[in-house]
């Protein structure tokens, strides 16, 4: 059994079934399932349907609570507070979003933090939302305690993650979606099985020394922040202005997705969004984006690099192709996800 | 005549009467100063009275206006958008700064931008602003430009740089204050003198590739952008924010500060707040900030390591010990400020 395609269409059916099977609205199951399906459309499979096990698994112990609504604690002109009840962080962001959005719509701004949600997938999903309203949207997102402090070697921030979309004119929307930790897990495994050495500024060893073993890593170690001190810096100030600000847990106080399946893990989310004709007419500021964009792109090249990318022209391409040629799935995904259809009575696409 | 240390008060009388005697009126010289002695207090001496030369000079050719006022172009509930007139940085992001903070007053968050304006110090003073209202502070600038985006080998884009402050309850508020740049060029010129090798990841050759050699990256070379690809991404971020958004000066039509003396640099700011009582009592963040801030400092430290510090710490402790002992000058500063004063006939206070 060999990597297949899968049309975006099937996969995301398949994906709602499941959910709704375990209980989950048709609407909430759509928005959830839509999140994974954007990320393997955009090749970030890392956030994909790789995920529906865990959030199945999550469904069912009670992590992700299937009933939960999101409720709106507080409100401002320009700001609200909304708790997720700990239901699924889709579900959650994706109501922050359209508040924020509704909020930019008459004040020109708009900030909305969630408290008590769960997971959210790739955070791009919520700031394009943004784009077709005029806006630049952001969503920001804490995670479970896996980096240091700088300087330190124990877990106490998460590999926090922001992302921020612009709208530009002819060309794609600059789309800006990125962790604070240096890399990925999955690179530095993929290190040890190749027995190659890592950069020293990927991981930190057990006893907090950075490492360009992967070994070293892998044993105990943890990931460091992106670019050092700074990496660091951002990442607390996610924290601040999603877990803190929220009102949820931060910190130590955020559990991970793959532990302890049954306890909702105190996660907590922040959606902006800012209306561009309260700035300037949107044509303007379109053409002006393709403007940057262009002066990216003609940048002379460094010897061996054909070109230069502005952030998610990659994952553009990749989701018209795959729109095009539908989600590669290697054999042990489908497999998994097979095996998930087969114990919820949903027969897999393929 | 070797380092001597010079009190606040008599470091910023020098200037404001430096500036004064130019045509500055005493507000805005006031503020000027009061941005290039709170760089000092804090430690950042590169943003300093190191720069009051350049200012003065810029200010004689006309690169900085002396009579600009700060107009406000366009306004809402909650942004707004300023022409600084090609004025003095320093006083056109004091006006934006106090402006979203009124609007944050009202409607929770405040944005305000600001086109056609000029080097306006460090970036902290401004966020710091917000503090003394309950309010979370950020203020980010565009700048000439230095760095090429990720796999180019031209300067595209600034050293943009970005400073959040959030208060604190009996711990010193967090103040992030960082320019996307892996490194200030000082270091690598210092790596020059003493024929030091350099990491890979603080600059290009002339030819683009990534050198450990500083004089070949001081040859017409580039500093790279911190944490590769996310450190591009987040400059042009800050471009878009600030220079597209404000219909300003953006990538290549920004002007360094040292260079075309006459001619305004075109720089861009936003300055932004966002009301903390909008989301919980004041006292109860505070609390939580704390709490985070402890979060970081009780992490074991890696071996060598004395202390986790967070953002602002250093800069904290740097200003109470400055504040009690004075702001250190070396001789050949001490020799440039005495000029300055000399041709304005202001005594220099040492």
């Amino acid at each position: 059994m060999s990597e297949i395609k899968v049309p975006a269409e099937q996969l995301s059916a398949f994906c709602i079934a499941c959910f709704v099977k375990l209980g989950l609205s048709p609407e909430d199951a759509r928005g959830t399932a839509g999140n994974l399906i954007f990320a393997n459309l955009r090749g970030v499979d890392s956030h994909g349907v790789i995920r529906l096990k865990v959030y199945l698994d999550r469904l069912r112990a009670g992590g992700f609570k299937l009933q939960a609504r999101p409720q709106i604690v507080s409100e401002q002109e320009s700001c609200a507070l909304i708790d997720a009840q700990d239901g699924v962080g889709q579900v959650a962001a994706t109501v922050a979003m359209k508040l924020a959005i509704a909020k930019a719509g008459k004040s020109g701004v708009g900030v909305v933090s969630v408290r008590n949600s769960n997971h959210f997938g790739a955070s791009a999903y919520y700031a394009m939302q943004a784009l077709e309203h005029g806006m630049i949207g952001l969503a920001a997102t804490n995670a479970g305690p896996t980096m240091a402090p700088t300087g330190g070697r124990e877990g106490r921030l998460g590999n926090n993650a922001l992302a921020v979309a612009v709208p530009a004119g002819n060309r794609a929307p600059i789309v800006l979606d990125m962790a604070t930790g240096a890399v990925a897990w999955g690179k530095i495994f993929l290190a040890q099985q190749e027995k190659r050495r890592i950069p020293t500024t990927w991981a930190l060893d057990r006893s907090g020394l950075p490492t360009d073993d992967p070994d070293a890593a892998a044993d105990h170690g943890l990931i460091q922040p992106f670019g050092g001190y700074k990496g660091y810096g951002l990442s607390l100030l996610i924290d601040l202005l999603t877990g803190v600000l929220s009102g949820g847990g931060f910190s130590t106080h955020v559990r991970t997705l793959y532990q302890e399946l049954e306890t909702p893990s105190q996660v907590a989310q922040t959606c902006a969004a800012l209306r561009i004709d309260a700035f300037m007419p949107l044509e303007e500021f379109c053409r002006r984006v393709d403007a940057i964009i262009d002066e990216m792109r003609s940048c002379p090249t460094a010897p061996g690099v054909e070109r230069v990318f502005v952030p998610g022209e990659i994952e553009e391409e990749t989701e018209r192709r795959r729109r095009a040629e539908g989600i590669p799935l290697r054999a042990a995904l489908q497999e998994e996800l097979r095996s998930l259809g087969a114990q919820l009575g949903v027969a897999a696409p393929f």
